[in-house]
């Protein structure tokens, strides 16, 4: 018993994007302990996409497919399927009156190309799709062969996979023996630094213990392999207590813990808030802060303060400390902090100011240097300074607003 | 005559990395004009990878390998390639050479395991790796199947397939005819509702004509297979004009243009500010507007409003119509871009309130439902009221910095 991944789209054949719904799901067949040994992927071809099915479904018992189930004339995944185990294609009326409410939740009219949609194979059963039009199926065309398919669209793959491919699987018996992994997240530590630290949890074999870098993050993933995650957890935790103990202030969190979530639960269990004033990262962290729902409780705004006139006009900065040192500076950065938090009165003021690139740097301040301010509420204020070196301005950006996140965060 | 890309390597399977490679692959196919219908993933698995090997040498003439060329005893296409085509594996002197000089440039040893990437076929020739130690082959084992193996590094297989895989594929006679495409790029419409518009040009043959969908936007692909980039262009372009003339307004840009980036040179050109007022997004609109390096040239900054208090003291939003319609109403919106406008004096004042859930909706004032304001250098303001639907927070915020984005450019 194994699967196959078939992906399907001739965007895939012209390189026009990575494929990165395949990546996902080999990952998840991974940790439901499904073999699965070959990947394809094929044009909006039915001729094609006809011999892709017939090999694979003689190789595997599983096939999931991503991509062609949408509503133009080249997307053919599912009649395709339906003429390979010679079947016809019924109209779901669920179908149609789903998409139908999508379009008017959107204020839009369904159009007729939708309507291919809600064709599925006699004897598939809906694989619903809660945000996208197209939904899947999952289809038992012969014995031993199950078919699964996916829109292309990776955020709806990834719902449908998880809300309903997932407990079919596990309602196969799949996934008796779990891959269960916790990642504990660090800030502030480079991967080797961290590695060395830690050195010794990597020769472990259950739980076995590995290192991730990501942008201006290092993640060590705990991965046990267990009956169930109660055993998987008891086997993990006292491996992640060791390390959070050894890692002190750098550990900022598990799982999907980010930064963000993790300072909002600091700012709302001190009951207090926080104002940006933001210049090169134009708002990036303000809207950092708000994508957790709810973070009005700490968050009240902030004051992108691009242009020097606003740094004047609303953060009270001083045109002297702007000619004598410059927007990009430490003095800058605390004035920003401070006249923000006096502006909106929240309890700490953040602030921003650095040279994101890739022009207007210099020899004395180079692109990649950020000033972070924090007035914090007793009034105090202190900035750090940052040099992210010559990397792209989105980095940079991204950097200067994690690190802002930080800072506050070693604060509270 | 087409080409195959078969990518060796249990951790692809295993989904620990992104498939990059053949992505790079297929692009570079396109450009030199040669088609190529499949592409495959398989472990390091002799078994598995000659059965791969047996149907893509019936079904392609030219079979790309990345991966299985390392050291180690899981790296097994060279020799599985060699088993598939009774072919005996010659050491050779060359390749030993080039392997030590290497490894003492790096003041190593050569270890054992560096001989197996020596052997290479019978008849085979060398594809040089001027970085790595693992050299690939070009080999042509039967009449019309061509076989280039690259290593699983990036860099390396880039290098090797630039410097020596396309000049004896040239050498072959493609790349005689190229694809070249350009991207369309729509806003305000749905897939299918362009689909309808611009039907009749799906059935055109060169250029091609095939629709994408992404989130916020829809992009039309118009490709051509020609010998130059200015034939193609010759074809491509009056399809285009007559495209973008049935699209008007949603038509917004081609290739890399972003909204960002086409609402910028539109203000640069009027020599006009403008500035944001943000709630539901947070600063995500200002941080888009400040994605473009020179931004400041006419983005001046902005208030994110996120708690009323700040509509009040920074925006001069008007308690009663905060009590009397909310702060997700048109007429806050409006008063939010006024004032933001005339509060840092920029020439268009864009403001975003909504609500983006998943909690805070009412059946009057559901989840998505966002009002966009835009006050004009004549200091009128109008506002638009948008229904995102019930979809991600996330997703929600983005259409609603697009569709601001958007709004501006149609004014502008």
């Amino acid at each position: 018993m194994s699967a196959e991944i078939i992906c399907v789209g001739t965007e895939l054949l012209l390189g026009d994007i990575v494929n990165t719904n395949v990546q996902f799901l080999a990952k998840e067949l991974a940790n439901l302990g499904i073999p699965h040994y070959y990947q394809t992927v094929v044009g909006d071809n039915p001729t094609r996409l006809r011999e892709v099915i017939t090999i694979a479904s003689k190789r595997a018992s599983i096939l999931l497919f991503t991509g062609g189930l949408g509503p133009t004339p080249d997307d053919l995944t599912t009649e395709t399927l339906a003429q390979c185990f010679n079947s016809p294609l019924i109209e779901k009326a669920e179908i149609i009156e789903d998409i139908q409410d999508k379009f008017k939740a959107r204020g839009r009219q369904m159009n007729e190309n939708n309507r291919k949609q809600a064709l599925i194979p006699k004897g598939a059963t809906i694989l619903p799709n809660p945000t996208g039009t197209a939904p899947g199926i999952i289809w038992e065309p012969v014995p031993n062969v199950t078919i699964m398919t996916f829109p292309g669209v990776p955020s709806e793959m990834k719902q449908m996979w998880s809300e309903t491919a997932v407990p079919h699987l596990k309602s196969q018996g799949w996934g008796k023996e779990i891959i269960f992994s916790r990642m504990l997240r660090f800030r502030g530590i480079g991967e080797s630094s961290l590695a060395t630290k830690v050195n010794r949890f990597f020769d472990l074999t259950n739980p076995t213990v590995a290192p991730y870098a990501s942008l201006g993050e290092v993640r060590l993933r705990i991965s046990a392999k267990t009956a169930s995650e109660t055993e998987a957890i008891k086997l993990i935790e006292p491996v992640a207590q060791d390390i959070i103990k050894i890692a002190g202030e750098d550990y900022f969190g598990q799982d999907d813990d980010t930064l963000t979530k993790v300072v909002g639960t600091l700012l709302r269990q001190k009951q207090q808030t926080v104002s940006v004033a933001e210049s090169c990262t134009g708002g990036g962290l303000g809207a950092m802060f708000t994508e957790i729902a709810g973070s009005s409780d700490y968050f009240w705004g902030g004051v992108i303060a691009y242009d020097n006139r606003v740094k004047i006009s609303l953060l009270e900065v001083s045109a002297e400390a702007l000619d004598h040192h410059g927007a990009v500076s430490d003095i800058v950065a605390q004035q920003m902090a401070l006249g923000i938090k006096k502006r909106l009165g929240t309890d700490w003021g953040v602030s921003i100011t650095g040279i994101a690139g890739p022009g207007g740097g210099t020899d004395i301040k180079p692109v990649g240097l950020v000033y972070i301010g924090i007035a914090d509420p007793e009034g105090n204020v202190e900035s750090v300074e940052c040099t992210f070196g010559d990397r792209s301005r989105d980095i940079i950006r991204y950097l200067s607003s994690c690190t802002a996140l930080d800072q506050l965060r070693r604060k509270l």
